[in-house]
């Protein structure tokens, strides 16, 4: 048997002993995992230089090496992290319904684990701690495959957690990772449909694209954000200012920051020059239509291509149209985006709600930001990341989206007629 | 383009059409659609006449015949269908949560369609009126493929349904049937990612698992269902007796028909010899292991193959094995079961809790039949079929398996610090 099939295995065992542990075996667990970290920390470190001096030799990039480096504190705020997550509440075990049917029958809809989540991700080592203890908390076995660069980091925590986690008295098997970075591990572990029962992608667009093209087991998107601002005629020109340069600007390399800027004709000529140059003086690079090019607001825009409408940049670029009104932008917004967060500014009541009702995103803003799209902003507590499908969770998503439901069912010799 | 993507297109602009309409145009929609069934039926029954001398001229069975056949009586009873549908509560427009965040943005979850949703199905056009019917009541444009036999049945009542709606105020392409039925056509749907919100295949476990196999749009697996009744050592026999044959013989060809039964060791050569006369009485085939047979209860048992304890029969058949407890019975479920619906029958509580939380599967039963995981029975008013899958929706689907949520975020001026 190959390692992906012998993990998965094990995994699915696990998983059914993990469905009668009670929540505070799970939450002592966690405790315990926070604990080994501290204890453990030079063997997880010793392990992260041995990633950090071959990826140096490869000549990786500096910003990638910064997200792949471990520190004594780095680690530590790990630690807080599932210490946190200890004390939140526990979404297993939840009646969601029950009634006592016509026949006799009782019946409930219970909140369980999924069973076996597994998770494909890029560079951050962190990641591994945060879905190894978010499945802890959620009763669920989990399956780690993390990018290549960080590969004896993943398995030095995974290690440490596991073990940390059997002590405490849960199978060693609910956290795993697959040691393989190759391909092949990858496809293997998308396609072992009844073993795996939810695949979650975190990473860039590329490896949700692979995802999507080679998964035959059940898989939640995430985080892919071409998000837009559409200034609308009736807007507040200060606040439409703020609310472009904040989505754009305040974290630029996040799936909820702005892409795209969109704005009404019949304002264009006095809004869009002073916010063209707040994004100048941020250092925005503009990729812009021929209207906006002709108001020749800043020095350099370069012309936007249709490609541009389409791309989430992830850096401080911006694509800027001027749009005839509502129904072209929110047109626009439903063509190019992808349904992550999408916001108007307005004054206008009747266009908010229509932008509200009309465009299919996870979250529609009304004068705010779209930087909110979040977890914590959104007071979910802990975030597994955020999705933009519309099966099963969308948006940011909190522990009930690591759980399912069953239907239990107490008779008493009913049968059907 | 393709028929398939001109299909998409045309759905996906209908479905931002229907994310406006109301509740009141929604439910008209169905009466109107329900008048049109009856005040058009000649149409229909003369398409349904040219597949049914079709299907004769290439020799279908006479079940087939039967399942495809359309009559005056059964389209008034489809009829009746949609009405019934009309007056059930609409999911659309809960406010699912919402809070005033902390930094005064007034946040609401609430429920909205998921937009297009497709069906892949078999011969029964039934299904096509269902299908059309559940997605205009949830503010879904659909997208059907039937299967070759019915295909002018499916296309006369999507005709006849579309306009019906569209006279209702809908867009007519709330509603479109794909009139090519070769595999080309299937596999293309199953492919457009990003235009096709869910697929959910309506079929036996080739065409689940063609989906399966295919998508790269987001699947709900329904309804197949390798069920077991477990008879534990502290059953009463005789309602062990009665729960076995109701569960297998009531209707056996459907998924939540028994299909395997385990017996504990303990008890076997009492309790097993009457259920197998009451099943041999009923017509079952019995595929049983070595000590079942070595009891020689009944005329005719065959030797169970690994292959029968993970066949779903869907007819009078029946595996048959002894089992040394619960630990082993447990574990039989869990590796052979499809996560449908499991029963036990015992007198005795531990045991009984011990299966309800380690059985994986979307329905567990204490002391009652398999046959009652179902809408209907489970008091859900409409169904949209029976998911095996954890992500989404599991068990009978009511209309809230047919949406999704989105977060609506109403702010004044509020950005990211």
């Amino acid at each position: 048997m190959s390692e992906v099939r012998e993990i998965a295995a094990r995994a699915r065992q696990a998983a059914i002993a993990l469905a009668s542990t009670s929540t505070d075996q799970r939450n002592r667990a966690l405790l315990v995992m926070a604990h080994s970290l501290a204890s453990r920390q030079e063997e997880i470190l010793a392990a992260n230089e041995q990633d950090m001096s071959d990826a140096r030799a490869q000549g990786t990039a500096p910003a990638l090496l910064d997200r792949l480096e471990l520190s004594p504190q780095r680690l530590k705020a790990i630690s807080e992290a599932l210490k946190s997550l200890s004390v939140l509440p526990d979404p297993i075990g939840e009646v969601i319904s029950g009634s006592r049917l016509a026949n006799g029958i009782w019946l409930q809809q219970v909140r369980v684990p999924m069973g076996v989540v597994a998770m494909i991700y890029e560079a951050r080592p962190n990641v591994t701690a945060d879905a190894a203890a978010l499945c802890v908390k959620t009763g669920n076995a989990v399956i780690l495959r993390g990018g290549s660069l960080a590969v004896n980091s993943n398995l030095a925590i995974t290690r440490v957690l596991a073990s940390a986690a059997a002590n405490a008295g849960l199978p060693e098997a609910c956290i795993q990772s697959v040691s393989s970075t190759d391909r092949e591990a990858a496809e293997e572990l998308m396609g072992l449909h009844g073993m795996i029962d939810v695949l979650i992608p975190r990473g860039g667009a590329g490896l949700i694209r692979s995802v999507v093209d080679n998964a035959r087991v059940p898989v939640i998107e995430t985080g892919v954000g071409n998000c837009h601002v559409y200034v609308h005629e009736k807007a507040d020109p200060q606040m439409a200012k703020r609310i472009v340069i904040n989505a754009k600007c305040q974290r630029p390399g996040v799936c909820n920051a702005a892409e795209s800027l969109l704005v009404d004709e019949a304002v264009h000529e006095s809004v869009l020059p002073p916010i063209l140059k707040a994004l100048e003086e941020q250092g925005v690079t503009i990729h812009a239509d021929d209207k906006t090019r002709a108001l020749g607001a800043v020095m350099r825009v370069n012309p936007a291509t249709e490609e541009d409408w389409a791309t989430e940049y992830l850096d401080l670029k911006i694509s800027v149209k001027v749009v005839s009104g509502l129904d072209e932008a929110i047109h626009h917004v439903n063509t190019y985006g992808t349904k992550h967060s999408e916001a108007i500014v307005t004054e206008d009541y009747s266009a908010a709600v229509r932008f509200l009702n009309e465009v299919d995103a996870a979250a529609v803003y009304v004068n705010a930001s779209t930087r909110f799209t979040d977890g914590g902003e959104f007071g979910l507590g802990a975030e597994i990341g955020i999705s933009t499908q519309k099966l099963h969770a969308r948006g940011p998503m909190g522990l009930t989206a690591l759980t399912t439901t069953k239907y239990v069912a107490m008779g008493s010799g009913q049968i059907r007629e």
